[in-house]
């Protein structure tokens, strides 16, 4: 077995014991929502601490049923005993390769764990590289031709996964493109994945989203949870949303065998939190306009300085790219920006990418403060970027800049620069 | 992809539903603890919801620190590094067999998901009968010719696993043939795999244990965690003592990929619970003796109805041999008990054993009462045989047991039936 320690947990565990040892690192390498757990949340966790039953694997009936509404609300009407409950849309995600079978497209680059979960269950990848500025889907253009290669040699492909909105580029594939990648998996009869645990935080939410949910409901799994919106990524909750009743069946089979179902309390707390009470509601809103608030500053950082990159849709990710600099690999260049200048960052590689191009992905969740009190300090704050901790950091990421080139060579002249204003979509 | 829903868990929704429906089902199915959370642990659980952060793969320190305790205690000195925690030791098994690779030799009959999560991984289960009155090892007399054979067949068997004390027989292996399973594990190069979730609920714990970890310390892993002892099925809490750092390595690499790690609060509470504090030394004092007392009083039963079956010696259950009975299988017995005489029992064939074979796994823990006052009420009773509801449980079950043999034949003449005290091991 090749698989080793997921890269996002293996660097973040290395930043965290330099920072332990007394580095002065910035932590853009992990993708934790950064956020502290809303006291609503904490009291239904601790009213459901009695719940110690294994209950049914696909989940408590009360979370299944927020879950329904939760889509529901979202113009996807959802059945509750078609949602299936797991600890972390991780799990949820390796378990449904054995459950579908066969091989899997994945969009280059893409999450580091899509392919380490695929190697792990004997299943091979076809990496797809994405459309030019839409991370995340598997460019429709090129599906049709991979797959039936692949299927002339002799594997057999059965699924196809997108996220939406993307990790690692921070970008968002735009309706035509999942119209046609929708398109595409049906005349290949293949199923979508669709990792939607970013959905809730794509920063203008009012520019509409597609899900291939919405286009190819028949053939579409939604993959979901917590751990991003409500920053619960340590509680483990994941929501899948299946469109049958035989792949839910074999879904659940995988999941009676490996994880039985997730842990009681959590199911409990989390069941409040898809009902999407006004709290809760308000708690996202203000993530979602902080995480946006960021993640542009650290574009606008890199832009600045000359480098390439695409403008962050959604979540707290960005995907520069370095070209120019005096590096052999992503992975060179990382770890020179760690060793150096105490930037810790996640080499393109990781994600499946060429391991010779300059693309590292940036998190800039981590940002927003060392406590719990500054954290929450920059949720409530009306311009989070002039907070003191956060404006060090963001400058403490400029100086690793200045000195990166001045060592290093300035990057290439920026070719492609899209506004920061979201396109329109829906 | 053949695996269907977990046996034991797919039998405890199918009572489940009938009980919601209006029947009077005797649950003897399902290996759920059935006691209620310990307040002190639901204190920790509860101030704990604020840890929302992914944390180390392994589990934090706290609760890796507080496992070693546990098992330096039971005289396994333990390196909290060589400690990792999952979501359940069913992950943890799980994550194992692609950590070690290969296939892997297992007793028959054996726990349902064994044989199961090697189907899912691709690997393939050697099932070699236990010996008499031993369940939980393969006979360490036959293992040998086993993997002989099957290494021939060109076959890579890399593991062994053993199950201390026993589910589904509730017996426990003497120290004799552990210390000679554990000599032919050497001579074969395999890993033991040694699951002890039921240790701390051998009923005479003054008649010692004896774990492979013990005589084969550098090939054994040991599993195991809180679901059993302190009743936290639902809690999802498991942990794992590596023999080397080279294996704790391929584990935390499947680990980061499939589950990430424990519900982080969850973790805290179970970092208190191994430090063994006095009042749940004294919870699981008496869950021991609760759980070894119905066992009795069942196996009683049995015995005295004139089914053979070894006397309960750890855990919560018995595996009676009703040969003799007029059924073709042992599905068709439980069905019949079922569906004719209200009692829900596991057919030996989902354990592994000859599906003509008619033996079935009974497990009386849920008999303590249907809810947290009752059931507390027998953790307290100095004589819980003689509460109401747990009398009348045994009854029901003893007129089940009349009704049977009335309507399909009696059962073969006891050929064996060991005394209920404990035999000396060590």
């Amino acid at each position: 077995m090749s698989v080793t320690l997921s890269a996002t947990l293996a660097a973040n565990e290395d930043i965290e014991r330099r920072r332990r040892a007394g580095e002065r690192v910035l932590n853009l390498a992990f993708g934790e929502a950064g956020l502290p757990v809303h006291p609503a949340l904490s009291e239904r966790l601790a009213a459901a601490s009695g719940f110690n039953g294994y209950g049914p694997v696909a989940g408590a009936f009360a979370l299944r049923e927020a879950a329904s509404g939760y889509w529901s609300r979202r113009a996807l009407p959802t059945d509750p005993d078609l949602v299936v409950c797991g600890p972390g849309s991780k799990p949820l995600l390796y378990g449904l390769l054995p459950a579908i079978g066969g091989d899997i497209v994945l969009p280059m680059p893409s999450w580091v764990s899509y392919a380490a979960q695929a190697e792990l269950v004997g299943a091979r990848s076809l990496l797809v590289p994405t459309p030019p500025g839409e991370g995340g889907v598997p460019d429709p253009e090129r599906v049709t031709a991979a797959v039936r290669r692949a299927r002339a040699q002799g594997r057999d492909v059965r699924s196809l996964l997108v996220t939406l909105p993307d990790n690692p580029s921070g970008t968002l594939a735009g309706a035509a493109t999942i119209r046609r990648i929708a398109e595409v998996a049906r005349e290949l009869d293949l199923t979508i994945i669709s990792d939607e645990i970013y959905r809730d935080l794509v920063h203008s939410p009012e520019a509409g989203f597609l899900s291939p949910a919405d286009v190819a409901p028949e053939r579409t799994v939604i993959t979901s949870g917590l751990s991003k919106s409500l920053a619960l990524g340590g509680w483990r909750i994941g929501v899948a949303r299946l469109p049958s009743p035989a792949l839910r069946d074999r879904l659940l089979a995988v999941a009676s065998e490996i994880w039985s179902s997730p842990a009681a309390p959590v199911q409990q707390a989390a069941a409040y939190a898809y009902t999407e009470p006004p709290e809760l509601v308000e708690r996202v809103s203000r993530s979602r306009e902080l995480h946006g608030a960021v993640a542009r500053a650290v574009y606008e950082r890199f832009v600045r300085a000359g480098v390439r990159v695409d403008a962050p849709r959604g979540g707290f990710y960005l995907y520069p790219d370095l070209t120019g600099l005096d590096f052999a690999s992503s992975a060179g260049l990382a770890a020179y920006l760690l060793d150096r200048h105490g930037v810790g960052v996640l080499p393109g590689h990781v994600f499946g990418d060429d391991p010779a191009a300059l693309r590292v992905r940036v998190a800039t969740s981590l940002l927003y403060g060392e406590t719990a009190r500054l954290r929450l300090a920059a949720l409530d704050a009306p311009d989070p970027l002039a907070l003191p901790w956060i404006s060090a950091s963001l400058d403490q990421l400029g100086e690793a800049l200045t000195g990166l080139f001045a060592s290093r060579g300035a990057p290439s002249p920026p070719v492609r620069v899209p506004p920061v204003a979201a396109p329109a979509t829906g």
